[in-house]
């Protein structure tokens, strides 16, 4: 089957595709995930067909990911639904359509326990929808300082057509009180029991009543994607969907709505999707109640841009003056409207207009929720005196995005400039050219090399590093293999169950046994990696404190 | 009458007073405008009353002022109506409330033509709402590059109470037809024949149909301000308000209300408020239509914060260390809130969070219409490494503020980093201290220095003038007095009417009689300088443009 059929069949039902015509072209590469990834084989989610080329971030389990920026923007306005981000934090439940319901209660008149099949009776929308993680580019922010949260790159963000009944149908079916009755939020909620923190285990958290009433938010029980039922990765059979958010107010497999007083009490509603101030670090924020206080929640998505070309470790040759196209994202929240994008090759003392292509129509109150793509040819001459390739957008609301990062405790809603570093560079054949460094890329280069911010962390860790060093070896004599506190793989490998849990990390030997109940991802992601070397997973996700941590259940070290 | 008693009578109406116990102890020397100032005495808005205090930043017509911003925050939450800025674009119209009507129609299956005593009939809220001219600290872009707009400083915004009917209950009693029939924008305009441009003189404007029906926007045709029937100036009997746009979309002398399918066709429209891109100057925009492409008009306010202490010229001792308060506005658009307000006093290397004074309570859908106070204690001993005080502010949708000025033609929006520099100080005595230095303050300081901006732009116009001058001299011998082309005063004096208009500028004599019928602010302003110096008037809003179109009228110089 070639590409564009594929395409089609998995945009099948979604309405007004002329716009499609733009992009199938350039689908390049892209399939569906058809098949079970062996990355997945020894997870709780090894009944899940994933896409090959995704980005994990998390290690295998549980997934989080996003696509090449190349391969997501080649996609075009649609993103397949096999490319989209996923956010999960933990096993991906196993819901049944037949059995699955949705309890609507607390400050309605009459409370309703829905089933799938009564949901999708009622009158539904379909409209495209850019999904955005608030930690998109996070990896940026963390290598700065690493913030609580691991390292997404540019692409956390997509665009796809969602199929679903308007939250506010729902709640006047239910016969919601008003706030003069004292219903001012609506929380919502996954399943119980999902993951190991807050009182039932749940993810949820709340809009205000105003906002879900009002149709112009276009808030929707989405259960189909792209003309498909939704997969398990992005909440089958249905989930929350509210335009111009964070994606983390889009509850997935959602179970409860429930109308109330006061905003959603759940665990993650506090300790997730929040920005405090600079000064605040995880301690100070704990100590000082940040979590609770009211002004520091995140909804609407601010103002972003993100260039795709030149792709990290990209080389252009300067040989014969040729145009370039620069190109990229951007989007906004609150439906505001993306107006500009610009590019400096001047460190911001002029900027250069590129073009926006924009595939949506606003909604009929005049709300934009998709991303535009943009694009501005200079010439490889231009190149020639410029260090650094400088990206901002601005909104209808004259919001711009800043010239440096303010780092957050979440690592989130980070929409500085997007610079690209350039480099003067030479092929094996003596050829001169420039090569592209992107801020902080998932991957390594096709040269192998790092992102700019990753490099500049990387030397300051380098100092810190040799200081640990220095103090570990005079802390311990070194132990010559052979000697009690040294493993072979071999012994390492046999310790993968809830009562002995060992895995190495850089060379080193822990048990992580007696850490399993306590650890904040829950135990099941310690002993996806029991018997194993986990070094890679564990630096993915883990803060310098966690790091650590490590000491104390630390038992020895890895033969060889 | 005591400060307490006047401020009383002024506000006297407004609902929900509660808050004005926080500020009325300190309204200081405020009073109401209870006579004719001198300076409008001989223009067309003779019969105005107008406070004494205000700062006129177009001459002395049409009035077009901002208060100080001691005077203006010392006043508190709520601006005395008489203190409030005023944005005219000529002589204030005389309406009568007995016979002024407002005509509803366009698509309506109801026009009507409504008199302000069927107006006032309607059901009325009464609300604060901070406006703010989209000028607002525009004298920091004109000391970057001239724009086409005259300088603003930082207090052209302001707080007040409103009262008035919603527009869309005006709407919806006129038979408002729906967008499937084609509405789409509500245009609204001032009385005819008022200003020189455009098919009818009038200054008219619209909003979208969805932004004008929706509840949560509060859009007001305002009748009373702080409890009392409207001032000539701020548009009796009734203006447009729209909370959280800027101030240029509140058009004031209502006369007209057209539903239409199309946005607004009048000439202020397309060539007012807007945010052109940084390269575009008034020649391009012209050239190449930027006027009229959609994306550039500006509606919502940005995020904006700026201090009023320490204040301009204000000196502190560094005898002792002692707390200091530093302290400002910050307001954003759209009903965002205003979440964090930032100083920092090491160049943006680190903020500290100020306290913000939160007047309001969110309307019943969560938005936010008001200013916010704020302050952060420091010590003055912080002040002794440290060259400049950065400002910035953060709303709800993680929108900041940006640390340098983007320049646009019409110096509109401006919100980068408010920054206050530092500089060492002695006083007469010998005592070391530091001096305040404003960006671009409207007024000199108590000693006599100009904004920081200000000085810059001057060294740079310092070198420019140089050039100028020597290429004059070259030009033309000197005159010696008595000669043909040298005018005494009294001369000068006697041309005033439009068969003879004569002006001094910077020493040399104008006639601008060929130029009343062109001049873009009309010939009466030209007029009502005629025969006197019109220095200060012409240099505080013209741009580079206009000033070397004068040569065209030069007649000879002045004696002396």
């Amino acid at each position: 089957m070639g590409v564009s059929a594929l395409v089609a069949e998995e945009v099948q039902g979604a309405p007004a595709q002329a716009h499609l015509d733009k992009t199938t072209a350039d689908w390049g590469l892209h399939r569906l995930a058809d098949g079970i990834d062996q990355k997945d084989a020894d997870t709780p989610d090894n009944w899940i067909p994933r896409h090959p080329k995704i980005l994990r971030l998390t290690g295998r389990h549980p997934l989080n990911c996003e696509s090449p920026l190349d391969l997501l923007l080649g996609a075009g306005f649609v993103t397949p639904v096999s490319l989209h981000l996923v956010r999960n934090h933990g096993a991906v439940p196993k819901l049944d359509w037949k059995t699955h319901r949705i309890e609507v209660g607390g400050l309605v008149n009459n409370p309703v326990s829905m089933s799938m099949d009564e949901l999708v009776k009622f009158p539904s929308i379909t409209i495209p929808v850019t999904v955005t993680c608030a930690g998109n580019r996070r990896k940026e922010e963390n290598m700065i300082k690493k913030s609580i949260g691991f390292n997404w790159g540019p692409g956390s963000t997509s665009c796809t057509y969602w199929t679903g009944v308007r939250l506010c149908d729902i709640l006047k079916h239910a016969g919601v009180k008003s706030p003069d009755q004292g219903a001012h939020f609506v929380c919502y909620r996954g399943p119980k029991g999902e993951l190991p923190k807050g009182e039932d285990g749940s993810y949820g958290t709340s809009v205000t009543l105003a906002a879900a009433m009002d149709p112009s938010n276009d808030i929707l029980l989405a259960y189909k994607q792209n003309g498909r039922w939704l997969t398990p990765d992005h909440g089958f059979p249905v989930r929350m969907l509210i335009p111009g958010y964070i994606g983390g107010r889009m509850v997935k497999w959602l179970s409860e709505i429930t109308v109330t007083k006061e905003e959603s009490n759940n665990f993650y509603h506090y300790h997730d999707n929040r920005v405090l101030p600079p000064h605040v670090d995880a301690e100070l924020a704990k100590e000082e109640g940040w979590w609770f206080k009211p002004d520091y929640i995140i909804n609407e998505l601010n103002i972003q841009s993100a260039a795709a070309r030149p792709a990290h470790d990209e080389v252009v040759s300067l040989k014969h003056n040729k145009p370039y196209k620069i190109k990229g994202y951007s989007f906004t929240g609150g439906g505001r409207k993306v107006i500009r994008v610009e590019v400096s090759l001047d460190d911001g003392s002029s900027w250069r207009q590129a073009t926006i292509h924009r595939f949506e129509k606003p909604n009929p109150y005049g709300k934009y929720w998709c991303w535009v793509f943009w694009d501005l040819t200079v010439e490889t001459f231009d190149f020639t005196r410029c260090k650094e390739i400088l990206v901002r957008a601005w909104d209808s609301s004259q919001n711009g995005q800043p010239a440096v990062i303010t780092w957050n405790v979440m690592g989130m809603m980070n929409n500085c400039y997007f610079r690209i570093k350039i480099h003067p560079h030479t092929d094996a054949s003596g050829n001169i050219g420039f090569r592209f460094q992107h801020p902080a890329p998932i991957e390594l280069g096709k040269l192998g090399n790092m992102g700019w911010r990753e490099e500049e962390h990387l030397r300051d860790e380098a100092i810190k590093t040799v200081t640990t060093e220095v103090a570990a070896v005079q802390a311990a004599a070194p132990k010559p293999p052979g000697s009690k506190n040294v493993y072979t793989m071999e012994e390492v490998s046999k310790h993968t169950t809830e009562e002995s849990c060992w895995f190495i990390h850089n060379g080193k030997v822990y048990d992580g046994t007696s850490f399993l109940d306590d650890h904040p991802g829950g135990g099941d992601s310690i002993l996806i990696n029991g018997g194993l070397d986990a070094t890679e997973e564990f630096d993915s996700i883990h803060s310098t404190k966690a790091k650590e941590m490590l000491k104390d259940y630390y038992i020895g070290d890895l033969q060889g």
